[in-house]
């Protein structure tokens, strides 16, 4: 007997795998820094970055706390805590690409809700233009070992961010997570090849969960400091230049 | 004999007081949060504000350390700071729209910088509508002693800021300090008097360089935490809530 697997169901009927959802709390990263927001995070991912902050929905080891979600579900929560009131929700993962989430993201949009995507940009879908916000976050070589960034992938991300005739498409911007100067190096580069797009680079915690219980607040700082001398050295100011509030304020802890 | 006064000439051509200009640095607060800038501070203010962090822009006794420079000087110098490439220039204070800067924003804006104004809103100029960005920070009554808001000098902050046939105005937002319940309240206030415009909460310093040398850091970020809680509380979710990245990076020292 034939068993249907969840790839011959059509797109938007798929479950999605959800590792959490959890919020009302506020957007700790990028151009959305401060916003109140709900955050649902998918499991699974196809990049196993060095300085990773949520291997738990990474690492296949984990999948059996992946719960499979219709997008009813998936909304039903979040307006539970949202108390019903629409806001800024933020799919992040492990990487939300590769989840149908096109149907939560119109669900959402009809009761009033905003949606952000953060993805590293390595698989692309045209529903991105659906959301209200895209950050493509594409990874320095050092963070993910010998794996270069396929630019053609994250072009077509910028391409079918640009919108339909039906779907204006989103505020798009690019992240990039620097701990080094050959970080820096790439994000000049990225910079380079995508000159509309507004830029954000964010120090990295260098003592994530996986690596130490306790953030070492003053490195990050430092780092932060550092980074800001080198954009300046550089006369770059057409960026942004900004920690994870997150990490700032409750360290490694999870679920804020 | 008459010896002409600063108020007798013409607005355009009478000098600017100038406190310190300074950077190339980020802006710590706002909507432009981390953004590279420039500051202009101007000497002088209406108000005397309880947990002021610059009073030595506000209150007399300095006065003597404030240059009466030109449009073309402060300039030269903005430039130089930003090594001839086009930057955001915040014009801060004291209280930046006692000073006549519309000839300061026409000669950068001809050289391709953009200007971003902080101030409370006590005092409207028609040249608001030549800003890039306008952030207006009125103060809750804890922090200006007696004195009430004048809403209908805010009034016309914001509608100079709407720009007029040749110039488009400024971006504009609110940006409430806070500290406790009542400012909190006062915020609340402010949001429901001007809903079309974005409100940027912002957890104040209660250690700012006259009351303590050091920045009492985790007192700033309980208090940043408190103020997420409050804002989840009452469902506000669209509103931006930031602390002030140059104190928590550089505490209480000035000229960065």
């Amino acid at each position: 007997m034939y068993i249907p697997q969840a790839s011959d169901l059509p797109q938007k009927t798929r479950s999605i795998l959800v590792s959490e959802i959890f919020g009302n709390t506020v957007q700790g990263e990028g151009i959305l820094i401060g916003k109140p927001t709900v955050f649902v995070r998918t499991g699974g991912c196809d990049y196993r970055c060095v300085n990773c902050d949520s291997l738990y929905a990474v690492l296949p080891q984990y999948r059996s706390e992946w719960n499979p979600m219709t997008a009813e579900a998936i909304f039903a929560e979040v307006q539970r805590l949202a108390k019903y009131t629409p806001l800024l929700v933020t799919l992040s993962g492990g990487n939300p690409a590769i989840q149908p989430l096109e149907s939560l993201i119109d669900m959402g949009h009809a009761a009033g809700y905003t949606f952000a995507l953060e993805t590293q940009g390595s698989i692309a879908q045209p529903w991105f233009a659906k959301l209200d916000y895209l950050t493509l976050s594409p990874k320095p070589p050092g963070m993910i070992g010998t794996q270069p960034t396929k630019w053609e992938r994250l072009d077509l991300c910028v391409s079918y961010a640009r919108g339909t005739q039906e779907d204006r498409g989103p505020q798009t911007s690019l992240k990039i997570v620097i701990f080094d100067e050959e970080d820096y190096s790439y994000a000049k580069y990225v910079a380079s090849r995508y000159p509309g797009i507004q830029m954000c680079l964010q120090v990295g915690n260098h003592t994530p969960p996986h690596v130490a219980q306790q953030v070492d607040l003053s490195g990050v700082l430092n780092r932060l400091d550092w980074l800001i001398a080198r954009v300046h050295k550089d006369q770059w100011h057409n960026v942004t230049i900004l920690p994870q509030l997150h990490v700032l304020l409750w360290g490694n802890q999870r679920g804020v």
